[in-house]
């Protein structure tokens, strides 16, 4: 079992005896792979003190067992509740926690009828938690993504020519991606022309770039289980008095906000920096969504950080800053970085080129 | 309101008045879009005998004005369940369904509350069961997928030469697919060389192509929100004995199952049709999958295709047909056609070339 996954075990432990908890049932796929390495899906691992037990189908035996070392792999049988029920049973456990938030009541109501006399205890978020904070091998990972993402978006530029398509767009990135030896986009690439940048999240169409239109950009890398996240705008060739006028806005409102980021600050402070910022330009009602996300092996994981948010935050923390400006008919402008809480502040994790001059091309 | 959707709604309050159902909260997002038109996220349907609502967040209530023509688009406030709740109210339900297949177990709690008097009911499966059942457009949308797929499948044969890496297979089926104008691919593609194909989801890694390698391929196209999938393996140079048994007993599996198949049969007579012969060939601990699953904006959708299987088929189902055999250490097979249940029979959606001859590339 590699180091990570054992130390992340022992925090999860801990927290099962804080909560009085025998075992944990873990069934979402991502924290399935934070706890075992098991790159798969439709499996769960079962957690207590002593014991960890990996429970998947037929296609994945020989995988787990190649992957998930130090587990005790079980192959399914009569559905992966009663076999999940049956190892808890003999395992002696009395209450038994589940990730409620992702287990669906169906599921919930079959474990339930499978337990018997074990106590089901909903147990939402447990290891969403632990995985807020991410170690360096984490960062690795999530920085490795970020500096592939860094050479889409540099590489992209030369294709932005009038006539080429949306979808031609994401299509060559995504190509540029893999060739890079990543495993691929972390969401689908949301490339939009002109108009179209006031869809917070449009995908890409056939829609042909003319001279002049805006040009956002929107896309995550994956690699070895990790993810990035970043946005930028382009000008072909020129940029319009009103379009310059907000690009200005929303720079400046993620720089009030990245400024604000370090340990112990609560997240809404944060959030409330861009939007701030945003409101007082004039444009508060067209910045419709939360100012970021945290980030990691999902692309939306904890902590939110909206204007809201009570999260304090904490170093090792990885999240997106990404304030925006849609006007539905004319268009929209959405710049995003991913940045890290190191222990006196912050890290921006992401590089590529956001200054004014930087981002008209052509011409 | 596009005439599909107008019929899909008409049949669905049909059930509802069958279930004494006031109202329908549709939350899994392919739900949403079979019945809405709507193609993001985040956002739930609530269906009464006189009115549709759609509830979304901000980023997306521009873009459902567009495509959901004939429903009430609402702004949610509060979160989706608190709105669904008071639109539930506002429409004078009583009982309210609920897709408890897909909704958490937390979520149906925060519902629940907020619902108060309303009685929730479990109800899953029910926008599932429709989805069973193809309209013309819609097998329209998955042919024109599966002649994209069988597209790739030739196109990559000529890439399949020593050197090559799995990821590069991958790579390039999916940048020409996006070339051929399609949305990508349906699922992650397995590409696998050698003896990684006894693994039934392997994920392409760099290993390269040698001589005499078999490499399986397993990829799905997806456009305009429906897929397809198929499985070919290509031998390299020369296929062994042992490979070239194997192979025929996959194929004459899957031509007696195919054979199988008409309206009213039981799905388990098609999936017992293939299990049987391959157990008879002395392989049966080695296919320890299904025989195929139902395919359409989903992957994997109903009806399931399994020896024990009680469905009966039903005419305007589409499900792949896909028996292997699977030698850990060794190699695997898998053939994956996609079929259509006719009037009087069957129709085999697929048509890549599949006979042994056709196979062994090279050399």
């Amino acid at each position: 079992m590699n180091k990570h996954i054992v130390r992340r075990l022992a925090k999860l432990r801990t927290q099962l005896r804080r909560l009085k908890l025998d075992a944990l049932v873990i069934t979402n796929p991502t924290n399935v792979r934070y706890l075992s390495g098991f790159t798969g899906d439709s499996s769960a691992v079962l957690v207590t003190q002593s014991e960890t037990v990996f429970v998947t189908d037929f296609r994945y035996v020989e995988q787990a067992g190649q992957e998930c070392t130090g587990h005790r792999v079980v192959k399914r049988n009569g559905g992966t509740f009663k076999t999940l029920a049956r190892q808890a049973k003999k395992l002696g456990a009395g209450r038994v926690g589940i990730e409620a938030d992702v287990l669906s009541l169906d599921a919930a109501e079959q474990f339930r009828a499978a337990l018997g006399k074990i106590e089901m205890v909903n147990t939402s978020g447990l290891v969403g938690r632990l995985r807020e904070i991410k170690d360096r091998g984490e960062i690795a990972a999530i920085e490795a993504c970020i500096r592939a993402n860094e050479k889409c978006l540099e590489h992209i530029r030369p294709f932005l020519v009038p006539g080429i398509r949306e979808l031609d767009i994401s299509a060559e990135i995504e190509y540029f991606v893999r060739g890079l030896g990543f495993d691929g986009m972390a969401f689908p690439t949301i490339v939009a022309f002109g108009p179209r940048g006031s869809l917070p999240h449009a995908q890409p169409t056939k829609r042909r770039l003319r001279k002049g239109d805006p040009v956002l950009i929107d896309c995550g890398v994956t690699g070895d289980g990790y993810v990035s996240d970043l946005t930028r705008v382009f000008f072909h060739n020129k940029i319009s008095e009103r379009f310059e006028r907000i690009y200005r806005i929303v720079l400046e409102a993620q720089r009030r906000a990245i400024r604000k980021i370090r340990p112990g600050v609560k997240a809404g402070v944060v959030g409330r920096a861009a939007r701030g910022h945003i409101t007082r330009a004039g444009f508060g009602p067209r910045f419709g969504h939360g100012l970021g996300h945290g980030l990691g092996m999902q692309v939306h994981e904890a902590p939110g950080v909206t204007a809201g948010s009570e999260t304090a935050l904490k170093r090792g923390m990885v999240f997106t800053v990404e304030p925006g400006i849609y006007i539905p008919g004319f268009g929209g402008v959405r710049i995003e970085d991913d940045v890290l809480v190191t222990p006196k502040g912050v890290k921006v994790l992401s590089d590529s080129p956001k200054d004014l001059k930087d981002i008209i091309i052509g011409g």
